[in-house]
């Protein structure tokens, strides 16, 4: 019953260049025999990359693209001049119906601008976000948005806890995902309307999902419930926060572990620790900022990926297009929306 | 010039009880020599503690309170109904001019709330607001608004931005210190109205702060500017997932030394340097959380305080009174304004 894929992948994106993104195919065909790729990019630089591996020969075709989006880029100016590049021909073929699914590892704005542009959006959403995949003491738990969007509604952050529990439920597997509302604490009377809104919405929906109430900042790391529904403002500082105390403490742990262990022991005990704690930690490393409610899966790879992660992020993508997420989507947004009494 | 002093002091406001109290005053009378301490609570209690300890019997006066304001009391039942309670009186302290300065490791909302109602904004100031110390890569960044506020305008960002520059100069001790805005990116053109509102107004201003502009999460940690300037929504968010992510790391890096280095020997050293870790980094342990922008010099100290931390509260508090902060918060946000080009 699944019908066969095809995925269109910016190749010029990332910091890395093209090459990792080669790499990355590599893996990806291995995984996915059914799959076929579309490599958007500079075509003599993408020949003389796969030239070397005759396995992507039947797997994988290059579209030349002559622009590329660069990482300081205004959306707005993407949105005007950027029908040349290597992310907008991307996400065309996925408008066109050529590809189901899109990848890049570019510049996060301009990626949601031309998305939005190209594909829309689902209906009954106002919004999309960006969802990422948050490692906690309890395994994973799904933020969203974490930057999409500055501010957000009540009806917003209630789109967004239904992608959200879509995308926990149809890839992280969770039959009932819990779903709190990161807030400034527990109790019912506290926060901005927008949440406490969306908190009485959600209480009252007739869904799989189990809605928790209000989270706190370090019920995230606790995984206290499996998805986080959050504005993207506040998304965006809680990872960015995140992400600088994780590099902190790493920091701290060098410094107390080459004290404690005298020098050079200490220090390679030190790296050793660090590498696996940075590995488990960067809340992007497995797949990326995840776009949802576009009519179309779009799975922005973080900058700095290498092969690993950019396979990651490809897989991610694939699973999200093979589950239909999209659908589920819809239905349990139309579902909220009928239980609601109207005003 | 400097006048004598006497710190209003909730003795039955943390988790521990009002032991920690007495101990911290133990270090706190030595620390400061000419400062008078008044203890509010259970007399019974307090007069028992207060005996063995003859060095306190000319420094501390107890004053009797049968009420206690508990964790989860709501703010507007504590205005209401919370007149005979130890948080009360030790504000009341202050608004009677007995005392400069007040001490509590209470509920934090209960305090704001009755020490707003008792004390009353500091002229030209909208709203006042909670500041932490966090530590950071280059030593310690001062965040506000951590959680006085749901959201903030414009005019209450610089109000923040005027009050955490004049605590980094007056108890920090730099001379120009550098405020940052918290925002999803570093461009001008991003964020919200009121972010970039506040900006516009900062980059007008004259005075001695050093406006850098906008910094993102992870600027916190790095310690990119001196001040870092938020909605007390954020602002929270931001300090519990920071505190989340401690935790998180400390886990895993307990699990990765404990493997590597061979099982007891490895938890051995593991909990040695979480030990250390855990000291640097609990934002709120060095003093607490301080409120800024009141008539009176008020620091919470957090509710699982010990006596060290609870002298550290005291310690701060104490260099606010002396170093006559409110004044120059005064004197800043009325040249703010005097700067502004009438609308």
């Amino acid at each position: 019953m699944s019908r066969a894929l095809t995925v269109s992948i910016d190749a010029m994106g990332g910091d890395a260049g093209p090459g990792i993104v080669v790499a990355a195919l590599l893996k990806a065909i291995q995984r996915h025999a059914d799959v076929q790729f579309l490599l958007h990019g500079d075509e003599a630089q993408l020949a003389a990359l796969l030239a070397k591996h005759t396995k992507l020969k039947n797997r994988v075709t290059i579209r030349h693209a002559p622009g590329r989006v660069a990482m300081e880029d205004k959306p707005s100016h993407v949105l005007r001049r950027g029908k040349d590049t290597s992310m907008w021909r991307a996400i065309d073929c996925v408008k066109q119906g050529e590809a189901q699914l899109a990848v890049s590892a570019g510049n996060t704005g301009a990626l949601m601008a031309v998305a939005m542009f190209g594909l829309g959006i689902i209906e009954g959403i106002s919004r999309p976000a960006i969802a990422t995949i948050w490692p906690t003491m309890r395994g994973q738990t799904v933020v969203l948005d974490v930057g999409a969007n500055v501010g957000a509604t009540e009806e917003q952050l209630v789109d967004f806890a239904v992608m959200g529990e879509a995308f926990a439920r149809v890839i992280l597997g969770l039959e009932h995902p819990t779903v709190g509302i990161l807030n400034v604490g527990s109790e019912e009377q506290k926060g901005s309307d927008a949440v406490k809104g969306a908190a009485a919405m959600l209480r009252g929906a007739k869904l799989p999902m189990a809605f928790h109430g209000f989270v706190e900042g370090d019920d995230i790391a606790k995984g206290t419930v499996d998805v986080v529904v959050t504005d993207g403002f506040t998304g965006n500082v809680a990872l960015k926060t995140a992400e600088g105390t994780a590099r902190l403490v790493g920091l701290y742990l060098r410094q107390s572990l080459t004290r404690s262990l005298f020098g050079r022991v200490g220090a390679l005990i030190a790296s050793s620790a660090l590498k696996t704690l940075r590995r488990k930690l960067d809340p992007r490393a497995s797949a990326g900022g995840i776009f949802l409610g576009l009519n179309g899966v779009v799975v922005k790879c973080h900058g700095g990926a290498d092969a690993v992660s950019f396979a990651s992020a490809l897989d991610m993508a694939l699973d999200m297009a093979k589950a239909d997420i999209n659908s589920r989507i819809t239905a349990d947004r139309r579902s909220i929306s009928a239980s609601q009494v109207p005003a």
